[in-house]
């Protein structure tokens, strides 16, 4: 373990010099505290815990934070939300405080992540909602605080962790359904196209339709965005090629789906069907009610702060992957044509 | 959540007669407790724990068990022991007790699991050495107690998890190594032919030399046993098809290679580079000392029980895959030819 006597060494300062530069003390230069925090990364420095007294007992504070950026979660209807509370119900249960930062995480530097953490002595941190840019990549690839990304996988770094739901049992779950309801064209609106898991999404999509012996045409194979607006752009494609099913990367784009195709004056599912991703509350308001592949929200957020736990405790997880289950509503019907 | 009462009303008898059916009771006929273990099974009843007092505190007795086959783990050289140790550890910190049941499984029906669990009163299992006959798979993907798995992965089923190490990424760092020592003749000796895990392995090895842009030789690669023994009949051939370097699915394999190879009055790694994997105790005492894909087995279990805790507690994981680390010693070196 380094100590704070090795920064100072490393530095040729006073250990009470290091210790004003990592508690963020006013007495002592912008400049000084620079260089402190950049030699407590480069040394691989973990700050004691302040210790809390509760009365009976007295245990070490420990945080955590949760980056969030591209994603809502303000109210319960949105995707982040749930994955928000489990995270912190399962940081309650091990007495961990949660912090939450919606804002872009800087990346002027490679070692901003690491340092920002550090003078907020955080333990460790959840992403949810990067875009893994290069700056991202190099920093997490690099980095030495225990993170845990949502969707996103970093190679090579044992401090770093991903957890997802398993897009191919979900695609399977999906293109299952339908085969079985007599489908064999079957288009796939994706999210953005160069995310790490639309990539997976895409190759899943192929890998089912291959179980089913089913023909993927690539005029029924488009990415979009994850809002509901990029149907309008690729539905009507899908329509003219033949498609009578539509599987959708999330509810929000499956329900511009469904008003494309009503637009069109066809009818859910009697004339096609459509499957949304994610299993929101918006399914349920949809009309019709949205078969959706459903992505468990709160256990993911539950995970995601067990296997935080896990990097802080030195257990190297680099997947924690949760099983999908298929929602059948009344968005998918028996194929007619 | 299913009752006793429930499992009564269902069979159409008195609660205290299913109460002395799942306690094992010795006043009710051998015939009657069969009718109520498979009648709480079917419903899926679980089992209230028993009231343990600790003087201070009182909590509720929970135990899980250990099923292991086809594995050594007495000693600590042996490949079961950190992962046996690591589970017990992270289950003692959560006041589990944990059961070991060194023998098979008998799988006579697709219900003998479940009653076994239930009749024992265990939470949970973990699953270590297992080859997926397909008794143990139909088992499996139908058994409603919460289950582990050690390099095995079953499809569908929420109460059913796996954990592992990543072979991709294992691979992957191994190709690397022996690509940078400037080999390009590379074979890989895989383990049991029809296990997942050496699917994976094959697969994640062509992938591996793919991205180096190095030809897999189909002479270059066979899958022989977990066993040193098996390294005589494939390591002859890799040599005769001018093979500089052998990857290895385990460190026991690797030891027979290297065997074979001195053997032949050829030196490791002068004229053959020759990789493990596992990291075994083992590891050390070969010459040369052996280059390895280290397994963390203590983490391995560990995250076995934290993911066993998970399914109990609902959190559906399906995969919870370790970070492999390259263990370079003597075994590896330039490529001379």
């Amino acid at each position: 373990m380094v100590s704070i006597k090795d920064i100072a060494a490393h530095l040729g300062v006073a250990t009470s010099t290091v210790s004003k530069g990592l508690n963020n003390a006013t007495d002592i230069s912008d400049d000084m505290k620079q260089k402190v925090i950049a030699a407590a990364v480069e040394l691989g420095y973990t700050p004691k815990r302040k210790k809390i007294s509760t009365g009976k007992t007295e245990y070490a504070e420990r945080k955590v934070c949760i980056f969030i950026e591209n994603m809502d979660y303000e109210n319960k209807d949105q995707f982040g939300y749930d994955l928000i509370l489990g995270f912190k119900q399962s940081a309650t249960l091990n007495n961990w405080s949660v912090d939450i930062i919606p804002s872009s995480l800087s990346a002027r530097t490679t070692s901003d992540y690491d340092q920002f953490m550090l003078m907020n002595q955080y333990s460790g941190a959840f992403m949810i909602g990067f875009s893994m840019h290069n700056d991202y990549s190099i920093q997490f690839s690099k980095t030495r605080i225990p993170t845990v990304l949502f969707d996103n996988y970093i190679p090579g770094n044992s401090k770093v962790g991903y957890v997802g739901t398993d897009g191919n049992e979900g695609l399977e779950l999906a293109v299952k359904h339908l085969y079985e309801l007599g489908h064999t064209k079957i288009a796939f609106l994706n999210g953005a196209k160069n995310s790490m898991v639309s990539v997976e999404q895409t190759a899943a999509f192929k890998n089912a339709m291959k179980k089913y012996d089913l023909y993927v045409d690539s005029h029924l194979l488009e990415s979009g965005y994850y809002v509901p607006d990029c149907a309008k752009y690729h539905v009507p494609k899908f329509l003219d090629y033949g498609a009578t099913a539509i599987i959708c990367a999330s509810d929000l784009i499956a329900s511009g789906a469904i008003s494309e195709v009503t637009k069109r004056g066809l009818k859910v599912p009697d004339d096609i069907s459509i499957i949304g991703y994610d299993d929101l509350p918006l399914c349920l308001s949809l009309s019709p009610a949205l078969t959706t592949i459903r992505q468990d929200r709160l256990s993911l957020g539950k995970s995601a702060m067990i296997l935080l736990k896990c990097l802080i405790d030195n257990v190297p997880i680099s997947k924690s992957i949760l099983r999908p289950e298929l929602i059948i509503r009344e968005s998918t019907g028996k194929c007619k044509s």
